[in-house]
């Protein structure tokens, strides 16, 4: 087989499948991710200061992102269940956006990297964030979904340098 | 109440609930939504041309988002669970971006807007598409996941003039 | 057939099953289902003044419980899938339980009660306060899960003349 | 850090997380959890004398139980996804309550207590018994929901002097 | 468009896609399933009169195919998410096989037919029984899958001439 | 205890539970499993040349498989939970059946095997192929679901002589 760079899900013979991650080592493994919903500033401020308890819209989002996290091997086709050791995701208002920045971070001590389920957890925060708020603005966009860092594995630690957490 | 602009799924205590939509009149409601994977222009040459079978990692994002828009009440907190009578995801190269454009489309007739299933299909789809090329391409990234249009439902028809489906 | 009561879910040959609900008519129909969880005092005083975010433990459950509810029919073996309208969590502190009591709704229309639906978010919910606050104490104790009232239905509106809520 | 009392799922900003079970060691670990309905005298009876196979109902309680017990991370919004390694559920008849008494066990090498399984499976457990059993005695009541015991981890052993089975 | 048989899954442009069902008539439609294990007789007699009490093994399995009907639309990619109305599972001693043969039963009233929830109740039944009886028989083989009759729906009725249930 | 064959699921009371892998060794462990759809010829015909995108019918339930192993412990009640480190699904044409042949494997490093999982990837991947080729082959046979071959574990390895595979 070629050096020249592949797509590590596809087998010998072109199908995807899940990739054997058996002889891999068990390592500790980190991974942030990052995203935003840009929304009209009233609705930010709705958000903030409106009929919801203080709070809840957030809190909300946030335990959506921790569930979806542990949900990551049944959403994405390809991906392995792993045991997380921890996820949190934390949920930032940003008035230059308008709107609400969300990080996530999963941890794991196993044979596969957990860039997935930050990611996952973001992506469903972001969509809760939406679901709240979309009978008062059907503009919203969800943004900039990507990985801040990484450490652990054997491809090693990355950090991306567009990320802004 | 007062007319003001109010989180609808916020009750009278200030609390985040799943709204009571068992009075609304059950249409025909439909909901297209986008998004993107933006990646190297070498990636999406290796998505298309390598060493995957022509179209297997497309058909593969393809299926996961269609399957993540049953899971949407799973997912979303406050989503109510409801029966989409029909479910499409396309993806389609766009060498200029470059990466992957995403458009999914549900359809219910039932009680409530289908916008989050559509969402939620397109996250779930780029999600994949990310998860299939993450081993060559770290840097990638999902944005501009918005509605692009929703008919149906007591608050009428809504084209997103930002969309690009 | 005798009009001895019998357990409906259990077919002419002793086996149990889903039993029929397709001639039955399309109702609206309510239950409401509570539950509390016993704790320390102190445990109490802890989960509203210590280091937890105002609210925030309260609102994890009461996600939990909304989320369940939609979950009733993947984890009772017997349980109809259906398509709730309406789910709401109540928390309230009873200092002289001393503890948390949680109060859950549950609407439909359709063919098939939802006690099923209320009292699995009133369980869940009061499960993830033990699991919240287990580190500190032990000996919590989740009673009291009962049928409040439900309305709609053949079998027409019931109250619990036991029921506090 | 004071050495005050915290809830172990609250981080230092105060939102509620999935905590760092990363540096646990791996050790054995058993929790043990009881619970109980109580019903009518005449729907005991019925449960075991009644039109159903003999044990079809407790049966089928049992099975609910074990499957919950696997769905715990799913429905507990904090709880980390783990591996048992067995699970139980026991149902004896009460005369004296009257009523059904559930009890669970879960075990699993690991890093984490698993009491949340035993809880969760006997909750299941308790409310399928429900399930049969509503449509001749709405006024049954889930109580005694507790821990009976747990070994292993480093919190130590544990035995509720409350507990009856 | 031609009368060429055609795969009603597949899109105008190929992609495979849950169809469109919202324009088919709500009608009561009924499908039933079966298929078998084939077994060792010695196997057959060990879950007849071994260790097991007297009707657990097929009870296990009978309530596993009822609860898999109810996750048809989660497993296969393009079902459609529906609200059984009923679903019973039959499982029957056949020591010419020598085995147990499965028969499923799944019934709707909505838009769409019920032969996958039949088809996969069988298939899970099957399993299960595999799974319970597999450390004492590695050779079981499932077999003879198919639908039995299906009534309502625009196709009509159908009775499948090789079924034996 | 007697060296009588036992089934290993049911305890010394004779209920079903899920049996204790703790003491189990952590080995290597494959399974290989096998099926097949019998079809009419046309409709073999059809999957291939038809109206779907070259691959796409067969790539459709490969997805499904790999994802179906994923929830065997969701589905088969006494299955535990478990990391599959690697799953693939293979779909070939047999133009004698006449039909499509499934084959899976499942691997892990762990303390149980992993013949269920393989086993569901290949029930799951065969209604899916059914699924999408229904509305012109009613009478289609899933068949011959069987494991090929097992390493690992301390039972050893096994093939089986009747596995075409």
């Amino acid at each position: 087989m070629s050096d020249a760079p592949r797509l590590t899900h596809i087998g010998a013979t072109g199908e995807a499948h899940m990739v054997d991650v058996g002889d891999k080592g068990e390592t500790v493994r980190v991974a942030v991710a990052e995203g935003s919903v840009r929304m009209l500033a009233d609705t930010l401020t709705l958000i903030r200061d409106g009929n919801a308890k203080k709070g809840d819209v957030i809190a909300t989002a946030r335990i959506a992102g921790i569930m979806a996290a542990k949900q990551t091997a049944s959403l994405i086709p390809l991906c392995h269940p792993l045991m997380l050791t921890k996820v949190t995701v934390e949920i930032a208002e940003d008035a230059a956006l308008p709107g609400l920045r969300v990080t996530a971070t999963a941890k794991l001590t196993g044979r596969t990297g957990v860039e997935m389920e930050a990611l996952t957890a973001v992506s469903v925060a972001c969509l809760t964030i939406y679901d709240m708020a979309k009978a008062v603005d059907k503009g919203m966009e969800i943004s900039g979904i990507r990985l801040v860092a990484k450490t652990g594995g054997k491809s090693g630690d990355y950090r991306n340098p567009e990320a802004t957490a």
